[in-house]
């Protein structure tokens, strides 16, 4: 949530005195009011090419220019249907809402409301589009729907379950028609009327997922408590704090019931009741629906700023910390194991070389554990605890390629590390050779969608510096995607800037690390891509590994994974999810999967992976999504195509022509 | 057609020799062979990571460059199936492929030919869009399908008629999604192998709309005649004829039951046989499916070459003169009728002034015609003959705006029309004001889509050079759509270079003027616009009509028009086909709707009006198109949008974005 409380408006179905309403709102509390632009005293000529002397509407000198710009959203005539059968009504309607449209436009009012009353919009969505195209200044356009369509049971004797889920599912229709004909256009967000009864869990969700910017609450689905105050259903209570969680605004409409001040009250009192946020929630704060490109670490060098963000995650080093003591507690059983062993054999070949032997095989090898990409130490640290808690005496080698993080690693080496054995050693993990080989070693090279940030490639080209049977800490990760439904994603990345501004297909081409709020999933995540590490060679027809120029084992970090969904509802699908998890050691996990999200962890969120054009889907379509992992000598890159039935996308990003990551 | 003969392959299942075979095919009088790359000496090794010592193939040195680049087409190893479901073998498959397309790539072949097996073909298409991305010259790729998927048909007992419906559309919804999965690439096109069996006319329709860019006729659909010579039965003569004409090459494939030469030289026959191209074919020849930006005659002044191929029609002007010979013709009666009328009255009246009256009244006014926009003169010759066939005194008025045209019309007058009353008057026809008025006005000024060159605004605004009750020639016209299917059209629209780079919308935004040859019609055509001369003003509501500054009549040439349709077969809208006709007077019409056309007549071709994203449509579905007219004070355009049942396009060329005409 970027607001602290409730953003109330209060509506008018009529304002014989403007600057009367606006006083009585603001003395309840009210933030803004929703009224017509039309003075009812204004009646307007039967044919347009006349204009009245007397103009069509109040003169706007009664309310300063500040009402204006902040406390007022005009609600269209809505009587205006621009898409009615009758050309000439279609034509005298037109002529009026664009007179309605210009003067908003000239008082310069943060938001337009229109209601939308049927499934015919095509001639408004044109409308608005040249309106949007000839303003300087976008003007917000509230599109307010009914959350159900009474004349869909008009033919039917009673409101069986199934009826109402076409009521509930048409004016979904209206709004989603529309604002697909309106090209998803984030200027354009919807009001949401709330009826008495509520639909499905399902249906609500789908208009979570929407861009809703207002919620209308008419006071006769109030009802009184014992106190006489008005209060609404446990159902009605849960959306409105889901809808103002994904900062919709409340809208009180309707004959008053009660005094108005009580109504805003309770609304207050049911936002501040409300359960408390969740660390990740509270960190994502201002960075809701808020599109960044994905870090790439290995071909840049993080600043000290990404550093300071990363370095805070109160879960993540705490679960790195335990999954290395399990690591060396369980050398420690393997060693002292092998020890025994030693000792047993020893003994039954008689003894050799007696006195040096024994103390030799008492004494302590440090366990050596390299943490390959160190940045500023947080893994020195966990390295450092664990083996205080462990007991073992261990050897720890930092490297890092990033000469500003060794700066301060060195300088901690210097000043709080100087009695344990800690090296720092400069370079790229890929192309170093080392000596010890480690026990273990430790990274943190995962991007939000597992491998996006070349953990398999920085790993696989470390292999050299590992024991044989050696432990790598993380030893596994996947990554996850399901289909959502997010037309402010879509927009948002639509237009995004990516520099390259020839390169128009970029936008939709690319990744996008991006903490989402306003989405819907369409179906449940599935794996796409998983790696382990020590990674598994290429085996010949012989069985037997082959390997690389450096005597390496040959691994193949290219994948492609075609996954499915059975679609459930009508939706729009507007591209992807992605996310990952990851076994450390052990059980010991790292997740952003939602249904296994590591709780309190926040150093990651998902990513959005769009599709060009956005798919209109149905309940029982099934859903193929093929991603490739794509590798050259010189960079990684993903491709993805989707098909819907028989219908499919184009093939997104080929040859990595608008996305890649830099080897 | 832009070749005067067939261009045919000979197709090779092995080429132990291959430079034998070329010389064999060339003997035999066929252009190029098809022929695998691979040498089958050469045994590929299970693993692709070693490179076998001995090549995989023949040497490129036994054929000349030459012809490699003229004479092979080069076709991939068929067992591979990059989409097999067993990764092993689709990575091995992968590295083969490549191999072989990078083998192409070097050796300059014009065309690479692979084979749809399934309709499992998206890693195929991810790796052909690499080799695309990837590659300075862009070598033409063309998928071959079975025109018929005998899998299909496997577990049936019989060939009932439905099932075999399913097996040719199975096929075509290989090539389909295939193609969709290229975005509707221009360089990938169809090979298509013909069964022995055809499918019902409408698939066949269908296939004519898909880029073939050959057909493969297997040596056994032919049969022996009486004499022993291959041919082939009337249907399949009808295919291979229409599929030549829409430029696709023949190639002849599989086991040779007779000389290989008389394949051919009955090929040549039955193409020389074919019946008699029609005047717009000949005219037309070199313009298929070449997109043009429409003429803007009223912004910009035409040049001389455009003036001397509208003037070659030979069925445009005789159709003028026929209608100004039946305007005439009704003048005289009507003026007769008149005369009497005047003569009775003036008998019953007595005579008044008698002398006079006489002489005055036998005396012919001349009949005023004004040429409105007359170019170089072809309607005031029109015109001219009309007077003489019909015997009236005509003053020809021939208003022209264009400086050069009015040369030319200048010096017709003084050397042609030195005794003919012909005067040339300069200018705007919006802005004259020319006495006397005329009885009738004669204008050229539709485009392909009727109003597209703003004919309306034009003569709206001489409504006052015309009399009370004059005559327009012509009187009516009417623009049509249907919904198309074509990724030729669409995908050269999409890249087609309008100067303005910054606006890729533009393209699809945009009427193009084309001779469309490679489409297929998805539905019969419809009425879009209409448009009537002397235009009824707007009434007001006592039912007068409403007069402008000028005190002319007040018209409203904004139009919105709703057309739908029922789909019959499935298919991928890729936009429409534009046309109109015209009523010029009486019964005399000139029409561009293909089942209407004006025998004969060759001076439009349609337009192509595309959507900005392909909709896959299905038999049973609703195509609802709405056009909007629009108009301001500088300028009109056309927005456009469409539904397919609950999905839709978005709106095209909002505000006139990306494309106008101006006033």
């Amino acid at each position: 949530m970027t607001q602290q409380d409730i953003s109330c408006g209060l509506e008018y179905s009529l304002t014989p005195d403007i600057q009367e309403c606006v006083s009585e709102a603001l003395q309840a509390n009210y933030s803004f009011i929703v009224t017509p632009l039309i003075h009812p005293r204004f009646r307007r000529p039967y044919l347009p090419h006349r204009i009245p002397a007397g103009g069509f509407t109040r003169s706007d000198m009664i309310l300063s220019p500040q009402d204006w710009t902040n406390r007022i959203v005009a609600r269209v005539s809505p009587y205006l249907t621009v898409d009615a059968p009758s050309p000439v009504v279609q034509k005298r309607h037109e002529y009026y809402l664009h007179e309605e449209l210009l003067y908003c436009r000239g008082l310069g009012v943060p938001a337009v409301m229109i209601s939308l009353n049927s499934k015919h919009n095509t001639n408004l969505a044109r409308i608005l589009q040249t309106y949007q195209e000839t303003s300087n200044f976008p003007t917000l356009i509230w599109t307010c729907v009914p959350m159900f369509c009474k004349r869909t049971l008009r033919n039917s004797e009673d409101l069986e379950d199934n009826k109402c889920d076409v009521a509930y599912n048409e004016t979904w229709y209206w709004w989603s028609r529309f604002h697909q004909n309106m090209n998803w256009d984030k200027r354009v967000g919807v009001v949401l009327e709330i009826s008495a009864d509520l639909p499905s869990n399902d249906i609500i969700k789908r208009w979570l997922g929407e861009p809703v910017k207002a919620i209308i609450l008419p006071t006769h689905i109030f009802h009184n408590n014992k106190k006489g105050y008005p209060v609404l259903s446990r159902a009605h209570q849960q959306l409105v704090v889901s809808m103002v969680e994904r900062d919709a605004q409340v809208i009180v409409s309707g004959a008053r019931r009660s005094n108005i001040e009580y109504y805003l009250q309770y609304l207050f009192r049911l936002w501040q009741r409300r359960p408390a946020d969740t660390p990740m929630f509270s960190f994502a704060r201002g960075w809701e629906d808020y599109l960044q490109t994905p870090l790439q670490p290995l071909a840049d060098n993080l600043d000290t700023h990404t550093y300071n963000v990363f370095e805070k995650d109160p879960i993540k080093y705490n679960q790195y910390q335990n999954a290395i003591v399990k690591a060396l507690a369980d050398l420690q059983k393997k060693n002292s194991c092998q020890h025994t062993l030693d000792k047993e054999s020893l003994i039954t070949n008689i003894k050799i070389e007696k006195g040096q032997g024994d103390s030799e095989s008492d004494a302590k090898t440090p366990v050596t554990v390299m943490v390959l990409g160190a940045g500023r130490g947080p893994l020195v640290r966990a390295t450092l605890n664990a083996a205080e808690m462990t007991n073992t005496e261990v050897k720890i080698i930092a490297v890092e390629k990033n000469p500003g993080a060794v700066v301060v690693l060195a300088a901690q080496v210097r000043e709080l590390w100087c009695d344990r054995d800690v090296t720092v050693v400069p370079g790229d993990m890929r192309y170093m050779n080392l000596s010890p080989k480690a026990d273990i070693i430790v990274s943190e090279l995962l991007g939000s969608w597992a491998d996006n940030e070349l953990s398999p490639e920085c790993l696989d080209g470390a292999t050299c510096l590992l024991k044989p049977n050696g432990i790598s800490i993380p030893c596994k990760y996947t990554s996850y995607v399901n289909p959502i439904s997010s037309s402010r994603l879509w927009a948002a990345a639509k237009i995004a800037c990516l520099g390259d501004s020839q390169k128009m297909e970029k936008n939709l081409e690319t990744l996008w690390v991006v903490y989402m709020q306003n989405k819907h999933d369409i179906a449940e995540c599935r794996e796409v891509f998983k790696f382990s590490h020590p990674a598994e060679g290429i085996k010949n027809s012989e069985g037997e590994t082959m390997l690389d120029y450096r005597g390496l084992p040959l691994t193949d970090n290219r994948r492609k994974t075609t996954v499915s969904w059975e679609v459930t509802q009508d939706n729009v699908m507007h591209g992807f999810a992605g996310y990952f998890d990851c076994a450390l050691y052990g059980d010991e996990m790292l997740s952003i999967v939602p249904s296994t999200h590591s709780p309190g962890m926040i150093s990651w969120f998902p990513v959005f992976i769009p599709i060009k054009t956005p798919l209109r889907i149905h309940k029982g379509d099934k859903i193929k999504a093929t991603f490739w992992r794509c590798v050259d000598s010189r960079r990684v890159w993903y491709e993805w195509i989707v098909e819907v039935n028989d219908n499919a996308t184009v093939l997104h990003n080929p040859n990595g022509r608008s996305s890649e990551m830099l080897l």
